[in-house]
């Protein structure tokens, strides 16, 4: 197809579809004259997978293309590309707690642990999770950290359910997509069903009982 | 204290402090002179409740605004505020999927219903959940929200340690910043510990047995 009916089918401008090609998200059209390209089904599955990213994921265009370098590695073992991928989907943040940051870590390894996660107790969902307990630290909700082991419970039966979709309804061959779009979109979907439990919550607690 | 003192306690600098000022993030301090002014514990505080929001929350100067004003605002009953600083800090999508975002709507809707939980159906949440729904449909998952049940329970149970937290451990006069606080930070929390147990369940299925 023509990038006219690209833009048409994902929604996406064609000024904005060529923005991704030269910033190497898309690859780009085959060339069946010197100035028209063909796109094909791929296109549209890629043009959608980077809207999930942008649009629900709020990944900048730098995280996007890594992860999608991590989706087009197909040398890699499928653990290994899986890894990677969830690795670097996590929120990087700028700034690091002056203190409290060690004893986070330590906390966050000691976790671990304790769960018997086969994980690395360095790896950037590790260090994610120790700078966000450091920030608690700071604001002085260090004691919210009882109940992590909540959160932890709840992330296992998420996880396994993640797991389980993707062993059950995909394709090997789109088997890190999937679970980069399950990943992305999981958090949002996980982010707004809290908030709908916290006010549902919320209101049982503190509500008017008329 | 003079604003060097509270630059140094807070690691934040100087001219950026001056900007939560100008931008209504941050009260300004009261002045002892034409060109000086001294601030309070509470300024510390807020000002970390900025980094947090801005940091690991990755919310926007706006965002963070909104949820200031909802804190800040002592004349609504507790629950309203509460529900409403939820509310806001829902991450906004700029683009709607053309299509399916009727039907997703309905999915949260029988959601909502089938777990009696007492939100509305119309609210900002929900919003968000039916448009993750329809991006998941139209990336070709929709499957995926027969796991729905699963992150529906996960999030009942985290949002009830939340509060569980916040009745405990929080002051009165607390309690909205504390909700902001949690809910922000707690997402973060989830996220990172959500890739942690999702790399292990990899393993468990994928990796090598060695």
């Amino acid at each position: 197809m023509r990038i006219g009916e690209l833009s048409r089918r994902t929604g996406v401008s064609v000024p904005t579809i060529k923005f991704y090609v030269r910033e190497g998200l898309l690859p780009a059209g085959e060339l069946t004259s010197p100035n028209q390209a063909a796109y094909e089904e791929a296109h549209v599955r890629r043009l959608r997978l980077i809207r999930a990213l942008l649009d629900i994921g709020g990944l900048s265009v730098a995280g996007i293309r890594d992860v999608i370098e991590a989706v087009d590695d197909r040398e890699r073992p499928v653990h290994e590309v899986l890894g990677a991928a969830a690795i670097r989907m996590v929120p990087r943040y700028d700034r690091e707690p002056g203190t409290g940051i060690e004893e986070a870590r330590e906390r966050v390894t000691d976790l671990i642990t304790a769960r018997g996660w086969r994980v690395h107790t360095d790896g950037g969902a590790a260090e994610a999770l120790a700078t966000a307990l450091a920030a608690l630290e700071e604001v002085g909700h260090g004691l919210f950290a009882e109940v992590l082991d909540v959160y932890a419970d709840a992330a296992e039966k998420v996880a396994r359910a993640d797991l389980e979709y993707v062993a059950h309804h995909v394709a090997r061959e789109e088997l890190v997509e999937s679970t980069v779009v399950g990943t992305v979109l999981g958090d949002a979907i996980f982010s707004a069903l809290r908030r709908l439990a916290q006010v549902d919550a919320s209101d049982r607690a503190f509500g008017r009982t008329t």
